[in-house]
């Protein structure tokens, strides 16, 4: 049970959508090669993200997810046009919500409600405008604001600033263990959502509530 | 070939010193899975790197280390006392030379040399005094004296500072692809040791040479 909860700010990859489409994707143009080429690409498109942020060189999501996925390919040894490559990013700007997404943002619509994401202004407006949520949340934010990546506190702050409530009175929910931890160092009460029976990473940042779909919120938060 | 190179700065883990070892040790304790365990603890012991860094929360890379193997036996299902956890760990405070570099390190004494490594300067001390190559060091820095990891410039700030030699005249060594990325957007000239023909990082930061073990280095240097 978690009081005082006035806003909630939610990540979107894996979190509010889901990502899984990817690897049919990857399956349909290289058979059975799906879940190693959607593993490896989704750590690489991170550990970018870390490291352009850590060198003081912020690169767009978009470019970083593509770069990341040449990589995947070639590590692989999968053969690539620019062609198939691009038909396959362009799965990141169709990805469907969770199914229990549309009527559990329904039911938390007493709060005030933004989301907050790596992705880059343009894959972030296009992913959530297909989703038909758009009309649900107040802000939809991109770290391009600030030009550094999660886990940086610079990204969570826009948070706050952008629903004008206090930290403390933000829930931030997200589905990846080291963006959970990322915000409860900075102050959020956070909710992380272990929907496929993950460990959560050893960063010494723990959630204050865990639960296994979004649907299991509503009951949860006390006014 | 690579011209004007006053100073020679090495990555420690994996470039220097063969990081196979804990591997062997993994499979004594958990037979067959040395090569997952160190697999996952070596990813997860970087992300935590990168993680704190972007955090602002600096911890130190044996608390790391120690953090990322719970995590990875976590996350295999594998049970471990804190005693077996700790002998598993030491390994890293005994890790040996690959076999070329002892005599390629002597063929480089007319350069100032410096190792600069993420390790804690207590685990860098003990690896460098174990291998009896100390000696051939002006310099062993760890990146506790500026409490942040590499990629961040700040790191790589250290070796020109402590050699006193400009980073233009600098050559930095490195295995790991994305440190020799970083390594290249300080400024450094950079080589890239690719000993078991991995892929590149795509971050659009190449390597100004790259060698597949450290003996063909000096015939590269061109005074």
């Amino acid at each position: 049970m978690i009081k005082n909860i006035r806003g909630i700010v939610f990540d979107a990859y894996g979190t509010l959508f889901d990502v899984n489409s990817v690897q049919a994707k990857c399956d349909e143009i290289y058979p059975g090669e799906g879940e190693r080429i959607s593993s490896l690409w989704r750590q690489k498109q991170l550990e970018y993200s870390w490291l352009y942020s850590l060198m003081g060189r912020y690169t767009d999501f978009w470019k970083i997810t593509d770069d990341a996925l040449k990589f995947t390919l070639k590590e692989l040894k999968l053969e690539a046009t620019d062609q198939i490559r691009h038909s396959i990013l362009d799965e990141y700007l169709m990805l469907k919500p969770y199914a229990e997404v549309p009527e559990a943002i329904r039911s938390l619509q007493s709060h005030e409600m933004a989301i907050l994401s790596n992705g880059s202004s343009e894959m972030l407006h296009r992913v959530v405008e297909n989703s038909g949520l758009s009309g649900f949340f107040k802000s939809v934010i991109s770290v391009d604001d600030v030009r550094i990546f999660k886990p940086s506190m610079k990204v969570y702050e826009l948070g706050p600033a952008r629903l004008g409530i206090p930290k403390e009175e933000v829930l931030f929910i997200s589905s990846n263990s080291w963006d959970a931890s990322g915000a409860k160092a900075f102050g959020f009460k956070v909710c992380w959502i272990n929907r496929f029976k993950r460990t959560f990473d050893e960063l010494g940042l723990n959630p204050d509530l865990t639960i296994s779909s979004l649907d299991e919120l509503s009951d949860k938060l006390k006014h």
